[in-house]
């Protein structure tokens, strides 16, 4: 007799195959595909989502949840079955709700809105890509009456990407953040000339710049036998199963930072989805708990460790002998600040540790309240700007190093943004707490070793897959709920050393 | 309104869509993927042909079939859409026989097969792999019962890759070549000291190899735009549409026949890819009439064409420019004689053109007796080392150069051996049809120039995809049915004039 709960996974494992399909296609077309396989491509990925999403939404699916439910009512919260068929109901409602013929014109909208922005963004013209904001807008408002909400219309999109946090939580978060971050900027600015970025800038070697980062994530625990890495114009993460999961880098033959952070950045989000506990994964839990907490790893391994002292005290005399000219006569003192260099800048995803988040409030308050009908189109590029003299001391001299820089307004993506600074908070928040339970961990990184601060990643987060909300999982890893204390303290002291403040 | 022609055609491109989807895993399989991706591989293929074999089934299909039928009544039987109704309904028809679990089952097992082939060959011990191959022969054996048969059941599987060919006029063919095959090889081995391939036999750099294959195949027409070229363990063509094909190579650092024979062996397969018409691609008619047919295009381009003194004439002065110490004081005439050695060996895919029919008839032979129940898979090892003794008068002295040299087994492909045969002799006779037509074509191979040739072949052939059945295109291009005197002529008249004999 095949149990209710058995058909779920069977059925969740054909959604999964069909899902994997796809972003083997996605992956490929980014990094293997020749120009010429474009378009039959889209019709291959259009049929593929088809499939996934029928399949997943079938009337079966319920039928099989409802009876699963009741065969797996007696299991602890925390069992994986019981997990499943908490986790996949969630999914299946949100799923359900916004109609099939309304994703369809989404689709089509900002498939439109990609060329319509990419133009515009070349144009350097705000005002050609504003009436197709203004659609997508509109649709993303629509969706939210889909979804559904009780307090703020932001919420509804918000919970797709960060399940259970609030608009108002936000909004909370982020004023405190500011209260703190403007004065720091401030302070940094008025030393800006400190701390030099220079020796970053010499032609380096790509070969090299590659078997140095691959050296150095091997180190910290990918899993070659378990993925992979390819050149990619947009660097990303893309995970089949937890035991294929690929990343990808850019290389800038005259600039070391980006490829080798952008590594280790991808590297973070790779780790996670490798450590999902295989018996879930097979079943739609695995990958993350989030948004914020899947970046709150990419931040962790990028930032937290890899722009970290004890970090470079360690790999930094392999560096030298990997880029002798270029690096020979640079010292570690010198070399750690430059990597830490924080300097006001137009381009988020340029920006160091300390401005970024400034960067997201922006983009957060004014996407909340466009969708909430606050502002008109017309007056974004403007907001934008009076933001960007407000908190950041400039003022972007074109829309395309304003406004139209991100892709994600664009591709419908309406509160995505703030799971980017979540993601910095929570990697210091998780960091901390590791090194309390294992002291050594500090004097591990001087060593290039990181297994124990893996391995209390994959013990608190990795191995869990999507099993618990980011609330439960961040409460059960931390004792306490995300909080912006641990990162503003770790922002400060690091850049009060550097900068001498 | 739509019309039953257009829904027809609105699901097929679904379901080549979920077909493309499996193909791409395969080729990432074979190309880029970890190898702890195979067990989720195995899976993901597993739904991918589940879904496309029951999307394709379904009696949804039939009703399209029927109706579109009557819509196409009044059509030229040549017109894209007669052809379109009527190759599907032969599709369909061989697909219901099936059952969508055997085949889910048949592909879990191959896809797992791979990797204990893989592991077997590199260890050299075809015990590892016996168990295995004895499940894909049982399968096999019921997949044949499915398909039915009436006289031989090898019949049943060789009629899915070569329509309307019969074992018993294999066995007929294959005695007949034998007669001729077997006293010329003797002939030439009792010359055999008269030609050298030492000349093969040096360091070749890797990456010139590649360069000089590949600026090769662009003359011959192979389109980069609409394809690419990776490493594999095993050579193979794949596409996911006509605007993009792939095809792999390996290298051997120090022979330099292997990647470059092999590549033009696959370009051979990729342009008739590349070639089928977009509008009748998009529908499920691209791709070839046969394997046999598919076959005689890899066969005329890397031997017809690339082992033809003409070829040479033009290209070697740049091979010894690539490789100066290697060839420089090789002359063309002794390079001309190197390349078309003739020697009893091992391998098949390494094989002379007099030898590599006789491999043929060995895999041939032996697997129609393991489907017929004739022989256990215990005696396999001994009876292809037995047959090796007897037609090429040399032994395998390892497994794995010997039984376990082959993917096509641990794939699956039993009935498909013969058609690499049926290749050769209509490379032949289509080459000969194409300078009866376009005498020029000779003078042209003299000067580097393959247009002539190629687009004889793609009139003829390419464009047409998979319209027409093997025994209507050959004899709409040739003006008679596939002969293997053409093909034995040829044969003799090079190797005669090679050997002297």
């Amino acid at each position: 007799v095949t149990t209710a709960l058995e058909g779920l996974k069977a059925r969740m494992q054909d959604v999964l195959s069909l899902r994997a399909a796809s972003n083997l296609m996605g992956w490929d077309q980014q990094t293997m595909m020749p120009r010429g396989g474009a378009e039959a491509r889209a019709r291959h990925l259009e049929t593929l989502a088809k499939f996934a999403h029928v399949h997943f939404v079938d009337a079966e699916t319920a039928r099989l949840l409802e009876k699963a439910a009741a065969e797996t009512s007696s299991l602890p919260a925390t069992h994986d079955d019981a997990c499943l068929v908490r986790v996949t109901q969630r999914d299946y409602n949100l799923a359900c709700k916004v109609p099939a013929d309304f994703v369809a014109e989404l689709t089509r909208l900002t498939a439109l809105a990609h060329e319509v922005w990419a133009k515009a963004r070349a144009e350097n013209n705000f005002a050609d890509f504003a009436p197709t904001l203004a659609k997508i807008m509109a649709l993303k408002q629509q969706e939210a009456q889909y979804l559904g909400y009780s307090d703020h219309i932001y919420d509804a999109l918000l919970d797709t990407y960060e399940p259970d946090v609030k608009t108002a939580d936000v909004t909370a978060m982020f004023d405190t953040l500011k209260v703190d971050l403007i004065p720091l900027v401030r302070a940094i600015s008025a030393r800006a000339d400190s701390v030099s970025a220079v020796p970053l800038h010499q032609p380096f070697d790509e070969a090299k710049q590659k078997a140095f980062a691959e050296m150095v994530i091997g180190h910290y625990g990918f899993d070659f036998s378990r993925g992979r890495q390819d050149r990619a114009v947009h660097p990303f993460c893309q995970s089949f199963s937890q035991s294929d999961v690929r990343i990808t880098t850019r290389y800038d033959a005259n600039w070391l930072s980006p490829a080798f952070f952008g590594t280790l950045h991808e590297t973070g989000h790779a780790m996670y989805e490798q450590g999902s506990a295989p018996e879930i994964d097979a079943h739609g839990l695995g990958g993350g708990a989030s948004l914020g907490v899947h970046e709150s790893q990419s931040r962790l391994w990028e930032n937290v460790v890899g722009r970290g002292r004890a970090f470079w005290q360690h790999f930094y005399p392999q560096l030298q002998a990997t880029f002798p000219e270029q690096l020979g006569k640079v010292d570690l003192d010198n070399f750690y600040r430059a990597i830490n260099k924080v300097a006001p800048s137009f381009i988020r995803v340029e920006a160091d540790e300390v401005t970024y988040n400034l960067h997201i409030i922006i983009r957060f308050e004014l996407e909340r309240d466009l969708l909430a009908g606050k502002m008109p189109i017309g007056n974004l590029r403007d907001a934008w700007n009076a933001k960007y003299q407000e908190y950041l001391g400039i003022v972007p001299p074109t829309d395309t190093l304003g406004v139209l820089q991100d892709i994600h307004w664009s591709a419908g993506l309406v509160g995505y943004f703030p799971t980017y600074s979540m993601g910095n908070l929570l990697s210091v928040q998780l960091f901390n707490k590791a090194v309390a339970a294992h002291p050594s961990i500090t004097t591990e990184l001087a060593e290039g070793k990181f297994a124990t601060l893996r391995q209390w990643m994959h013990e608190n987060l990795y191995r869990h897959g999507r099993k618990f909300t980011p609330k439960q999982l961040i409460s059960n890893a931390t004792g306490e709920a995300m909080q912006s204390r641990d990162y503003m303290a770790y922002l400060k002291a690091k850049y009060s050393a550097i900068y001498g403040l």
